[in-house]
């Protein structure tokens, strides 16, 4: 099998060609510019594909993310009509609950005061608050936002999730449609975003969301860029009403020199590195799919391009 | 029933006058300078005594920690010989619990370069390391301890837990002695301090002990200040030994103006802020005691005066 990285922004490194060469010495993975007959590709491993890139190659079976999102390659209007497959990391997702957890910590327990505290070299204690008075609500119940919340529930914090059909998930109050996004919103003080997304859940954070937020409540956006009204979160942060946000995602990534967030004191800015899949993770999921495009079997891991995820 | 705070550093708020109030609106909780009659006192609630000053109460039946420890009582060369009580809480041990586990993900997710990299605008993903991959150990498994330990194991840490003797614990790999604190200190990448305060545990934490630590490991201290030998630990922090530090006790507290831990780029300092008992909860514990030092019955939660914990 022949497959080929297609990327704005990332190359093939050592990482992940010993990978692939450990799953399967018999496959090659080249960059576009490696390839002589794009003929001969079987299988396209993509990330931020630039536009119209794909087609090039008329025997794709199968394209691969190369994470658990999908909307950076849905949005190529000249996408080959072939499957689109997403990775399914049981450890990316313990990964971004730990990294979420951290954020509503730093939250609850003023770590943002105990750092200032610790450069100005004064000692004072912050009132204590409990995980038990620190209602967290999850956006989206997918493998990553069902995770986080059973993490943060066994912690001992009351756990809302907002799904899109009615469902249980131990531990979590689960809450699904318009009504149970108010219901949700009312009742949080840290509200996390890990939605996939889509037409309907683009600019879901808003003004009129932060709105019905409590005030004082915290926003840590995990999602995806385009889920956030960068200028609404301002506006919330700078009048008051949020205590602040964490963001690991960004309208433009990386997050340009000089945007405002960046020196904001109230919002805490990483380089969308809440949790990747392993390099080992990626080619064994996307070998698997190319085997059962190319089989003509099930493929593993598909997403509904209608819905996006 | 009438009590006395004693303390060097606390004095009585309305917090606490309440939720004594609350408790058993018949007791009287004074500061030293409001009691006319020191023999008409029947409890002491404590916290860093002024030496000798406990004597001065002929009648008294017990005295009460304010928090966990007790060496700050036990350290009175002319402590009366009467029952030592300590506080003992579920929630405090979930919020020690939540404080740790956020500088084990501080130190295991790199926050102090996002941090940095923040306030230099640079956008540059750390590798990722992944809990699997990062080995925690807990030495002391009382309360505190215990539940740390498990909630560490349940997001996924390799869990080490160190107990004067063997016993099990789920989720923990529990060592003892001299020989399994070897064990521990050659595996962990995150050493925990939940050791009570007693002759045999201060000065553990000094340059022998950080010298059987991995390299590249981190030193979470939330025991009491004497347990670390404060200069070993910046040794082998300056030397690059050890990775770092979150301390939140310490020799002398306040931790003094100009002190180096204040300013080194990689020692996190907190205010002895990890964990408190609740006003309420101080309130309903002490009146137990001192109810049943008065009654003869057996004390909840006395300490043995010669273990010191």
């Amino acid at each position: 099998m022949k497959g080929v990285l297609v990327s704005a922004t990332l190359k093939l490194d050592e990482v992940f060609r010993s990978a692939f060469a450990a799953e399967d010495a018999s496959v090659e993975l080249l960059m576009p510019e490696e390839v002589d007959d794009p003929a001969t590709i079987d299988f396209a491993l993509a990330w931020r594909p630039p536009q119209g890139v794909l087609k090039r190659y008329p025997n794709l079976k199968v394209i691969c993310s190369i994470a658990a999102g999908v909307d950076n390659i849905l949005a190529d209007p000249e996408l080959p009509d072939v499957p689109v497959v997403r990775m399914v990391d049981p450890e990316q997702a313990e990964a971004m609950a730990l990294f979420v957890i951290w954020h509503v910590i730093w939250y609850q327990r003023r770590f943002d005061l105990y750092l200032e505290q610790q450069e100005a070299q004064v000692w004072r204690r912050q009132p204590q608050r409990s995980a038990t008075d620190t209602t967290v609500a999850v956006l989206g119940l997918g493998r990553m936002g069902s995770v986080t919340a059973q993490r943060l529930a066994g912690l001992g914090y009351p756990t809302l999730g907002w799904a899109r059909s009615p469902r249980t998930l131990e531990g979590v109050e689960v809450v699904s449609g318009g009504e149970g996004l108010e219901t949700l919103l009312a009742r949080a003080d840290v509200v996390i975003n890990l939605l996939p997304l889509t037409a309907e859940t683009r600019g879901l954070l808003d003004g009129a969301l932060f709105a019905r937020m409590k005030p004082g409540a915290y926003l840590i956006q995990m999602g995806r860029g385009p889920h956030l009204v960068e200028r609404d979160l301002l506006a919330a942060v700078d009048s008051g009403h949020l205590a602040g946000a964490s963001l690991d995602v960004f309208e433009q990534e990386p997050l340009p020199p000089g945007h405002t967030f960046w020196t904001h004191p109230r919002i805490l800015v990483t380089p969308h590195c809440a949790s990747d899949a392993t390099a080992d993770l990626v080619a064994v999921q996307t070998l698997a799919a190319a085997r059962a495009a190319l089989a003509g079997t099930e493929i593993p891991n598909g997403v509904n391009k209608t819905d996006g995820y």
